[in-house]
C-alpha cells in the first residue's frame, strides 16, 4: 500500500479568555472588554511529529501569554486589529518554521451600567477570524448566536414529497432561526472603521429577516447573503450557517380546542440545518480566508 | 432496625417548553412570549408506590398537557398568573389524592424588533415559583442568570488568615456575580401589578449592586437583600444565590509588564458562592413558600 | 412591616477539581483518583454581612488550598473519610466563626490499561456528602449519573384519567432513567470499608432495576430504596430522584409500518421525575446529614 | 464590484436520535442500540434560494422520516451499513436535484446487565461518515470522546522559546487529551466487519497512547496514525483532533510541602489542540471522503 506519510496538521491554543478593564482615572469612567481568543499555526512541523526534535515548536502556553501580553502593551481594540497583531507577531516573532497564523475571536458584549458598572448581554457573538501567511492578511468577520423569530408571513409549501414525506403545507407559519453568519472583507479596515463596518452588516442581517416574506427557510438564507452584499460594497462574500430552531404547534384537537398557529412547542434536536455562500462574482480570491 | 417505611415523595414534569404567539389580525401586530413550566406534585401517593394502584396517579404527560391546554383557553400573562392558574386546575380538577401543587416558571425575553419580528435576548430570566394547597397559594418571584460586574471600589481585606491563606489583600478590585434572587410576596397580585413589581425587584438589584463600594462579597448580598425589602414594601423575604465571576489578574511580570487590574482571566471553576435570606422580622409566616 | 433582619446563610468554593497521582516507584504502578469537591460553611457571618468587619470570614480561596493541601499531605482515598478530614480542618483549625461545614465530592472514574496509563469511564459518579458540626459528623453516599434501560416489562395502565389525560395506556413498555440516589450511614465507616459498602448500594441499585417487573416508575422507586436498606443493615435512609429518559415508538403508520415496541425516539425534555426516600422507621435522626 | 451569485450551499437534518430494540420472542434476548443520525444534501437547490421554487426540496423532515422508516425495514446493524442503506435512498429515491448525500452517525454504547437490561457505557462514541454521490460511495469511521491518561514518562522540553514562553521544560510530567479520530477505507466492508474493523482500530489508539514515550503531544499525534496505518492495511489516512487535558501542578511550595507531580488541576480552558493527518501515499484519493 506505499510509504506512510505525514499530511496536513496545525496546532494552538484554544479558548484563551480575557477580560480587560480600562481605567480612565480622570473621569473615572471605565471601559470593559470581554473576549475570547483562540489561535492556529501551521508550518513545518515535522521535527516535533516525526524526529521527537522540538527546538521550532513554540508551546501553546507562549501562544496564551502572548494574548495577555499583547492585550496589556496595545488593548484591544476592535478584534480585526487586535486579531492581525497577535498573527503578526506569531509569524514574525517567533519559531522560523511557522508559515501561517489564523486568529479566531469572539466578543461577547457587557452593556454599561454607570461609569465603572457593567451588566452581561447575551443577544449576540461578535467574531473575527484573521489569517496571515507572512506577507498577505485577511479578515473574516461575522455574528453568532443571533436569534430571530418572524411570527407571520412565513410559507413552506410546493416542496417535493417523496414516500416519507408527511409534513404539512403551510402558508403561514412562524419560523426562527440562529444565524451564524461570516462576511470576508475585500480589503482591511482599520480601528472604528470595523466596528462600523459590523454594526451594518449586523442590522443588515436583522433587518433582512425580519421584513421577508419567504417561501422556504433557504429563501430567507439567499436573501440574507444578497442584500448583505448590496448594503456593504466592501464585502466579497458571506457565508451562512443557520439552524432551525423548530416551533411546531401543539395538538389540541383532543381537548376540544383548535391552535391557530397560537401555542407553539419549542423542539432542540433534531433540526434542519441550512448552510449556503453569496459572493461577488469578480471578488478577489479568498486566498486563505478560510484556511 | 426496625421495619421499612414509605417518606417523603413528589412527582412531576421537568421543562415544558411554551411559546405563544399572540396574533392581533386587526392591528398586525402579534405577541411573543416563551417559557419553561416545571410541575411538582406531592400527596398521597402510596399506591402507586407500595401497592402497584395507578387509580389516583396522574401521568406527567396530563400535566403537560394541561400547560398547552391553559396557554390556549386563557393566554399566558403573567408568569404568577399562570402558575396559579395551573396549580388550581392540578389540585382541584385532578386526581383526589394530590394535596399540593408547585409550579416553577422561567421566562425567556425576546425583544420586539416590528409587528411580528423578535429577536432574543438573554441577559436575564424571570422566574416565578407558586405553591397551592388546596386553601392558600404562596407566590415567590425570581430573576436569574443576571450577570453584573463592577470594575472599581470592591474591596477584600483584613480577613481572616489561616495556614492555607494565600489570598492578597485588596482595596480596588474588580467584582463579578452571576445573580440568582428570589422574593417572597406577602400577598398575591394580579395581571400588570407583577410585571411592574418585577421591573421594581430587579432594577433595585441592579442599581445596589452597580453603586455599593463594599468590603466583601458578603456585604454585597446582604445590601442587595436589604434595599429589596426597603424599596418594595410588599416583599416579606429575599433569598440570595450568588457565585462569584472570578476574574484575577494575569501574571504579567515575566514579561516585564506591570497590571494594575486592567488584564483579567475569567475562571469558571472553582469559585465561591454567597448565599443568604434577608427578611422582615414580623413578615407573614412563609408557610409552603418554599415548599 | 417590621425591622428587616439577616436570616439563614452560608457560603464556600464550588467545584475544586483535583487529580492525585500516586507514584509507585519500586512497582512502576502508578494510581489515578479524580475528583471533584465543593465546601459549605455556616456559622455566624454577621461581621461581614452586616459591619463590613472580616475578621472571621476565611476567604474561599483558603478553602480551595486546604484541599490541595490536605490532598498532598494525607492522600484522598475513600470519598468520605476525606470529606471528614477537610470538614474537621476548617472546623477547628480555621475562622472560630465557623459552626459547621459541609463537604459534596463527587469521583470521576478512570480505568486502568496498565502500569501507568488509564482510560475515562462515564457510566457513573460516586458522590459523598459529609457534614460536621464540630462534634458530630453524618455521612451520606451517592450515586449519580447511572442510566438504566429496562427493555420489556415495564407497564403503565389503570392511571387516573382527567380531562387532558391522552397518555395511551400499556403492558410492556421500555422504561429508562437516570438515577442519583443517596443514602445515609447510620454510622461512620472507615477506609474500604466505605468502597465496599458503595459497591453493595450501587450493586443492589443496579439488579433491582434490572429485574423489577413494574406497572409505574413510581414502583419502581420505591423498590430500588426498600431493597438497598433491607441488603444493607446499616443504612438508615434512602433518597432517589430519579428522571425519566424517555423513549416514545416512532409513528411509523403513514409508511404502512408498525412499531411494536422497536423504533423508540429519545426524548431530553419534558420529562417526568420522581423523587421519594425510604427509611427506617427507628434509624437515628437525620442529624444535619441533609443540613 | 461585480455581480451578486449564489455559491456552495447544502442543508440536511441535524441529529435525528434514534434506539432500536430488537425483540427476540423466543430467546426473551433483547438487543438495543442508540444512534444519532445527522443528513446533508448537495445538488443543485437554486430553486428555493433564488426563485422560490420547492418543487425539488425535500423537507428535512422527511430525511428524519426515512432515518425512522429504513431503521424500521431494515434495522441498524453497523453504523457504516446504515448510513449507506440511508445515503442511497436519499440520493436515488428522492428528488432529482440531490446530487449527494452525506449521512453522519455516532452511535452511544449501553452495556448489556441481563436478557433484557442494559446500562449506559459513556467511554467512547463510535462514528461514521458516509458519503455518496449516485454512484461512488466513501467510507470513514472514527471514534470520538476517548479520554486516555498518561501518568508518567511523557516528556516536554528543548522547544522553542520567544519572549513570552515561561513553560517550565520537564521530563516526567502527566498528559492526557480527548481523542476524536477518524480514518478512511480503501474498500467498503460489510456486517460485522466494520465491528471488527473499528474495535482493531480503536485498540490500537488506545495501546499505542498508553505504551508510548513521547518528547511531545505531536509525537504521541503522529504515532498514533502511523501505527493505526500499519496494524490496518485496509485504511488509507488517519486524521487526529486532540486537545489537550491540561492538568497542571497545584503549587504548595506557600504551604512548605513539595508536589512532584502528584497533586493535579484539571484546566478546561484555554487547551492545547493537536490536529494531522497520516496518510499512505499510495492511496486512492479521497474523493469525497471529506466532502
Amino acid at each position: 500500500m506505499g510509504d506512510i506519510v505525514f499530511g496536513d496538521n496545525q496546532y494552538g491554543k484554544v479558548a484563551c479568555r480575557l477580560v480587560r478593564v480600562s481605567h480612565d482615572g480622570q473621569s473615572g469612567r471605565n471601559g470593559l472588554q470581554d473576549i475570547t481568543v483562540t489561535t492556529t499555526l501551521a508550518g513545518d512541523f515535522d521535527g516535533p511529529h516525526l524526529h521527537g526534535d522540538n527546538r521550532h515548536l513554540l508551546p501553546t502556553d507562549s501562544h496564551k501569554n502572548a494574548v495577555y501580553a499583547l492585550a496589556r502593551r496595545h488593548g484591544i481594540g476592535q478584534l480585526e486589529d487586535f486579531g492581525l497583531r497577535l498573527a503578526r507577531h506569531l509569524v514574525h516573532d517567533t519559531a522560523p518554521t511557522i508559515r501561517r497564523a489564523r486568529i479566531h475571536l469572539q466578543e461577547h458584549p457587557w452593556q454599561r451600567v454607570n461609569a465603572t458598572a457593567f451588566r452581561r448581554y447575551s443577544g449576540e457573538t461578535r467574531t473575527a477570524t484573521i489569517t496571515y501567511d507572512g506577507t498577505t492578511a485577511w479578515a473574516v468577520t461575522g455574528i453568532d448566536d443571533l436569534a430571530l423569530f418572524q411570527t407571520a408571513g412565513s410559507q413552506f409549501h410546493s416542496f417535493f414529497k417523496d414516500r416519507y414525506t408527511t409534513l404539512p403545507e403551510t402558508t403561514d407559519r412562524s419560523y426562527a432561526t440562529l444565524i451564524r453568519a461570516q462576511w470576508r472583507h475585500t480589503d482591511l479596515l482599520e480601528g472604528e472603521a470595523w466596528r462600523a463596518s459590523y454594526e451594518q452588516s449586523r442590522d443588515s442581517l436583522i433587518d433582512t429577516f425580519c421584513t421577508i416574506r419567504s417561501t422556504s427557510t433557504q429563501q430567507v438564507l439567499h436573501a440574507l447573503g444578497r442584500r448583505l452584499l448590496e448594503s456593504c460594497p466592501s464585502l466579497a462574500e458571506v457565508r451562512l450557517h443557520m439552524p432551525n430552531l423548530h416551533h411546531p404547534a401543539a395538538d389540541l384537537t383532543p381537548f376540544g380546542l383548535d391552535n391557530p398557529g397560537e401555542i407553539l412547542i419549542p423542539i432542540d434536536r433534531p433540526h434542519g440545518l441550512m448552510e449556503g455562500t453569496v459572493l461577488r462574482e469578480n471578488a478577489p480570491a479568498p486566498g486563505l480566508s478560510w484556511w
